[in-house]
């Protein structure tokens, strides 16, 4: 498999609100693309610099913090808000599972499933990924 | 200030032959520079996908694992290999720490440093990002 870009890095935050404002008034990036993910339990929001949409920043927020079945509200609770996950774009997701699996790694996710912005998306266990939460993603087109 | 792009997301890593070697096989990714920062005592390597190199991740080693004053080592020691900071592209440092310290940001450099590729660099504290360790980078060109 291929990497052909950086996708998004994910950071979990306490208020998606807030963190977006920061994001666009400290730093001055871009809201791209914001949506709520009622299956996963979480709203997301992508901001980019003004030269390259194509790799993001993915801010994550759980509709529940409370809810400790959410991995985020889990990762919130544990080690507070910061840098979640590491996104990568490829061409096949069914195949790059695959060969990733035939390698060795665990796969969090076996099977592809629907993530934000209409992709497919699959997660690879940190334990694999010497301690990176990495994500696939393919894009819908 | 404006984000121009995302720079690289830097990851700490216990070995980084290992770690180049890892993300090539594992994902395909091509290694676009390698650097020992003897001032900073670290190693670091930058591996992009085949589609667009302006976003980069960045695999970090310190040069010594024991020596607890480097931030690196010491966050190896604490939290283990994984994400360690985000770095955005600016075009002026100078001006953007200026503007970051004058809305209240705490800056860990409060001048830049020359970073890894002939870069300009300088950190802002976590506490101040919402729990991201974050670098501001002005290409040298």
């Amino acid at each position: 498999m291929e990497t052909e870009h950086i996708d998004h890095i994910g950071i979990a935050v306490e208020n998606i609100n807030e963190a977006i404002k920061f994001y666009q008034e400290k730093f001055g990036m871009k809201l791209l693309h914001y949506e709520v993910l009622n299956d996963r339990g979480i709203k997301v929001a992508f901001l980019v610099g003004k030269n390259n949409e194509q790799t993001a920043i993915e801010l994550i927020e759980p509709i529940d913090h409370e809810d400790m079945s959410n991995t985020v509200s889990k990762f919130l609770k544990n080690k507070g808000p910061g840098l979640h996950h590491l996104a990568i774009r490829v061409e096949n997701i069914n195949k790059a599972l695959e060969e990733l699996s035939s390698k060795g790694l665990q796969l969090i996710d076996k099977q592809p499933r629907p993530g934000a912005r209409g992709h497919l998306v699959a997660f690879i266990h940190p334990k694999s990924v010497m301690g990176v939460l990495l994500e696939l993603v393919q894009s819908k087109e």
